[in-house]
């Protein structure tokens, strides 16, 4: 009898994991978020987001530690999947009114299942522009793991 | 022909709740830890774990951004599981030196088939006593979440 296979499969190379990394953006529908006040106090919840191609966009109410955090910072770093097939972004974090960009809300609500602006809390939403992407997913995959730095995929 | 079902399971009772959060800590092998430094900036790595039944003890390397800030820090945020079946932990966190307890040692390395006493680098213990826990899986189990409570089990 053949031995069952043995430790994990072959580390992907980079334009593998950027397909995969993509089909997360489009198909995943939640995220980790990190986030922290201005004494270094982390914070952690899951949201759920939508992809346009470019951004990540979230809403959690205004008045949230997430919400007060991200809007703080300005700058958010956020993971998707599991932990053991990892996808982690960071970047600048725009602060968007409800009824700044109605299509991106319908977007939003569409991909989410769930509309800030039918709640009775005030909620806001945060757009997120990628300047690094990291995936792997075993630690055989540590290596080669950025995908994206300063806002550019890498090549 | 029947209809597929609709929305959410019905929410657990917090019996049923604290029961499969003992299994996660006892079963699952790695969390996602947030940190942040003392600037406010948040940082989010998924790391291994080892449960002894009342402590999470974790392990990464000294100069890290995760092991710089929680040693800083002293506190914890940690998740377990995925986004739609969420275990918070948060609590404090003690710093320990390799070679400090070494039946603790042997256990994580068991727990987690990773061995930091075997490794190049500096890595030290980060041993995460709970404060809180919070369980939930869909927004109407955000009712109830919270399973302890200043260290201790609420009933």
């Amino acid at each position: 009898m053949a031995d069952a296979p043995q430790g994990p499969p072959t580390a992907r190379d980079r334009a593998q994991r950027k397909a995969d990394t993509l089909a997360r953006l489009q198909g995943d529908v939640d995220l980790w978020v990190a986030s922290a006040d201005g004494e270094g106090r982390a914070y952690l919840v899951p949201l759920s987001f939508y992809w346009d191609g470019a951004t990540l966009t979230i809403s959690t109410p205004r008045a949230s530690r997430t919400g007060t955090n991200l809007a703080r910072a300005g700058w958010a770093r956020v993971a998707l999947g599991h932990t053991r097939d990892v996808v982690i972004v960071e970047g600048g974090v725009e602060t968007l009114e409800i009824g700044t960009d109605p299509p991106l809300e319908d977007a939003h609500a569409e991909a989410t299942g769930f509309d800030p602006r039918a709640e009775p809390q005030d909620y806001v939403y945060f757009r997120i522009t990628p300047d690094t992407v990291q995936a792997w997913r075993e630690s055989n995959e540590l290596q080669g793991r950025r995908l994206m730095r300063g806002g550019e995929w890498l090549d």
